[in-house]
């Protein structure tokens, strides 16, 4: 036995169990299209982005906090451990997915100290709930990260799934719009590229 | 052409050109064995970590400051994408080590915008540098993850590069002592529960 407190304990068994999110693997391919990417690559992606675009999230007047933005975004794919990436364009995975991801958080969130536990189940509820600035501004990132990956890999991830250019339209730009609106006028630029390259079919 | 400001341009170009460190390899096995780690996932766990265990940074008077620890975590390994992981534990590889990650730093960085690639750079820097709170916080966790994620896989990043438990100490131990001194003693015992399990030699 190692010694440890309690407290460190469950802490540290968090830690192992979180090194499975590396195994779920998502449907967006790399730039490089050498395999799929996986959960927590994407989550240090938009991490990543998350610090370069902030200033075009919705809300100029009152500064994003961004370290809110960046504990969400770190831990909001935390559930796919237990319930896998839901292709965003797979109707039927979609209409049960709330359910497999709360059963995720009751079992994963529990592992921690009840304090963190509770921390992260609120961050992942928030981002869930795209009712504050810094959620909205996550799930706008969350949409335009694979959207961009697609794009950069020849659209390859919209051929192989029979993805149109209307569908990509439906299905992101709510997210970007509400949480970065300077961005989606860029995805249209984007999309039209797409198309214009054979990427995406109309 | 995509229609975009050159400053949105300059920050998409380095979104495309950072999902390269996802294909950089460290000597690291996840813990189900399976493969090797890749860079970007390694700083996504470190950020978890970050979020998970600050109450054992040194300097408990002053909080940390935890932005800035989860913005240098998530650059940190940025220069890989040019200058490659390079192994704690080979000795010739390290002896050029900070030049290949300066010249890395010189291109990666200056893709950004300046004020961007300035504040990036400077986060690199402060890292690299090991003189505030927080660096010294996020390079005990940059040491830690690895060590843990050994012990997980029974120790066969250890074993496959005849690694002593003198040589974890030497490397690790300077590292985690200065930024979580709590953990280091923990760390002792998951190295003695490691030689007795048989996964690290003496």
């Amino acid at each position: 036995m190692i010694k440890a407190s309690e407290r460190l304990a469950k802490q540290i068994d968090f830690f192992k169990e979180i090194d499975k999110l590396k195994r779920v693997e998502r449907r967006t391919l790399l730039t490089e299209r050498v395999r799929y990417e996986n959960s927590a690559e994407h989550s240090w992606h938009l991490a990543v982005t998350a610090m370069l675009l902030s200033e075009y999230a919705l809300d100029a007047e009152r500064p994003l906090d961004q370290l809110r933005v960046l504990k969400m975004i770190i831990v909001h794919d935390l559930v796919e451990i237990d319930a896998g990436d839901t292709f965003v364009y797979d109707d039927k995975a979609r209409s049960d997915q709330a359910d497999r991801e709360k059963r995720a958080a009751d079992r994963i969130f529990a592992m921690l100290p009840h304090d963190q536990g509770t921390e992260i189940r609120e961050l992942w509820e928030e981002f869930e709930a795209r009712a504050t600035a810094e959620a909205q501004f996550a799930a706008a990132l969350d949409r335009l990260q694979p959207l961009l990956l697609n794009f950069f890999s020849g659209g390859s991830g919209w051929q192989k799934n029979g993805v149109l250019r209307k569908q990509v339209e439906a299905i992101n730009r709510p997210a970007i719009e509400k949480g970065a609106p300077q961005l989606w006028e860029f995805v249209r630029g984007v999309l039209d590229e797409a198309v214009e390259r054979g990427f995406l079919k109309t």
